[in-house]
């Protein structure tokens, strides 16, 4: 029974900012399954800036998006349909053939869900490449430690949020920085010692009053003048982990740093990583962060945006920021 | 029996570039000896980039140098009097009392240097600071690594020479930047697989031709448009030891970098250092910078002034790119 299922392609490569034209939605076959293959349909689908980086023709730790084929992303989803041993009808799984309704493909492409009492969506949030980000971000790349000053950028993002909370489940001072006064009194809410207006004023004069004695850590997403300021402010030894920038994804132009030299001075080290990078760890990763959620340590939020039309703009709106915590499409 | 001698002092400090107003060159007087103080003759000063940033009055891993007092620095003497039972007249000394003919003080201000059979101003070179920073910069900042492709900048200054002759005698390839041929020459001569040269084209072109498959190290002399050529080089996992930026020293202008974000895909490490974080492994260093001095691995060249009337005209040449390898004065 071969069937059709709509799929977002990419329809041309963005220069800078992508436009309506970057994206089309169209109707593509779905084999019939083979032995070992299963049929999914979509249920939630995960938006995430760092597709950004796939769109462009550039070589880097995924192969770039084809001009013409389907996009893809994390998706969690319901079997329907199995002729492999290891899945039935009705199993929740994780998989990366998102920015569409339905899948098919050989059932190693898709995970079942471990047994936790949690929101199928979840799995793309905190307890998926989300909070995976933000955990092996701060604990291993940064090694963020109890007792350690953190500064976090986008703090009311998906991996920010997570980033607040594990923070402070673990002992540490955090300062979050986010658009607005709505998305910094919910920082705040999620624990944040203090949260910083990006809007309202420079980054650097209000990171120096909210740690007069400068930062150890600072997870950054965005770049720019919040990685400058994190220069600026930085203690000795401090540890940056950068996870994304994305003030530049859109952008050709040059990011300018006034403090960069005090590296040598306050010996910062900067490093740049993928959560694939410890996957070997994720037992760890499971383990802890179950426990937060379980705890109420961690909580997540979510944009929920409705239908898979409405995926583009809300891509889109990530660079906007118009999201508050993990942007998902409830297909 | 009070004496003087003549020391250059800061006389204001520079707003960019120094100027001949930014020195005075006095007389001062030197106290009589305590019981367990030294009077020693200055030889050589040692003249480095680094002290541009003690004259700006910033909080660093050295305090600023005050206007109105002396100047410090490296520089290797002979103990003419001696009233501690740990030093001789006629003993050579290395210490930090440089900028000035003579100096006088407690016995703890002075290094007796070890009993190598090499010329004294080694301990300045490639025996002191100089070959320390490029030691430690490369084989524990950047955990450079036989079979390597390393890049470094300023290859033919005091430390980038140290750095090229150091990769090669640990089985790196190597290419060293610098601008003009002669100096390109000197790189190449040094045993550097390739040389730069940084006047005659872009950096990034020339390095893109140099290391066609991409650097593992990078080694920081000079930040700015080197540091984005290797941001966009960088291979995966690669390491970036920060030594110094001379391009910003004398400049308030905003360093911009094109390919910092690719920090994240190819995880790169980039860590500012100072010689002295490594100080419980100054035996290794002597060790094996002894050992590849002696077998001829390592030499030096040194671009020496004479006279302590020259230093400051010798410490502004070093900005205008004026030195091979190290730069000395001989008292």
């Amino acid at each position: 029974m071969s069937t059709t299922t709509r799929a977002w392609h990419l329809a041309s490569r963005p220069q800078g900012m992508p436009t309506p034209d970057t994206f089309s939605l169209r109707e593509v076959a779905l084999p019939d399954l083979a032995d070992g293959w299963i049929r999914v349909e979509n249920r939630w689908l995960s938006v995430d800036p760092y597709m950004r980086g796939r769109m462009n023709d550039v070589r880097s730790y995924v192969p770039p998006f084809e001009v013409g084929a389907p996009l893809e992303g994390g998706a969690v989803g319901t079997v329907v349909e199995s002729r492999s041993p290891h899945f039935q009808p009705g199993d929740t799984v994780f998989h990366m053939l998102g920015w569409r309704e339905a899948a098919v493909g050989p059932a190693e492409k898709f995970n079942k869900v471990p047994g936790l009492a949690v929101e199928p969506q979840q799995w793309l949030g905190n307890l998926g490449l989300t909070g995976a980000t933000a955990y092996f971000g701060l604990l291993h790349t940064a090694e963020a430690r109890e007792g350690d000053v953190v500064f976090v950028s986008a703090a009311a993002g998906a991996v920010g949020s997570a980033v607040v909370q594990i923070a402070k489940a673990k002992g540490m001072t955090v300062i979050g920085s986010a658009g607005g006064a709505e998305k910094c009194a919910w920082v705040r809410e999620l624990g944040a010692d203090a949260a910083i207006d990006y809007k309202a004023e420079p980054v650097l004069q209000a990171l120096m009053r909210a740690a007069p004695k400068g930062i150890d850590v600072y997870f950054d997403n965005v770049g720019g003048e919040h990685l400058d300021a994190a220069f600026a402010t930085a203690r000795n030894n401090a540890r940056f982990a950068i996870c994304g920038m994305i003030d530049a994804y859109n952008s050709g132009t040059p990011q300018a740093f006034r403090y960069i030299m005090r590296m040598i001075a306050a010996r910062i080290m900067v490093k740049g990583f993928i959560y694939t990078d410890y996957l070997p760890k994720m037992a760890d990763f499971y383990r802890d962060m179950g426990g937060w959620i379980a705890g109420g340590q961690v909580r997540s939020r979510e944009t929920v945006r409705e239908g898979l039309e409405a995926m583009p703009e809300a891509f889109l709106d990530l660079f906007r920021g118009a999201n508050m915590g993990k942007m998902l499409i409830r297909v």
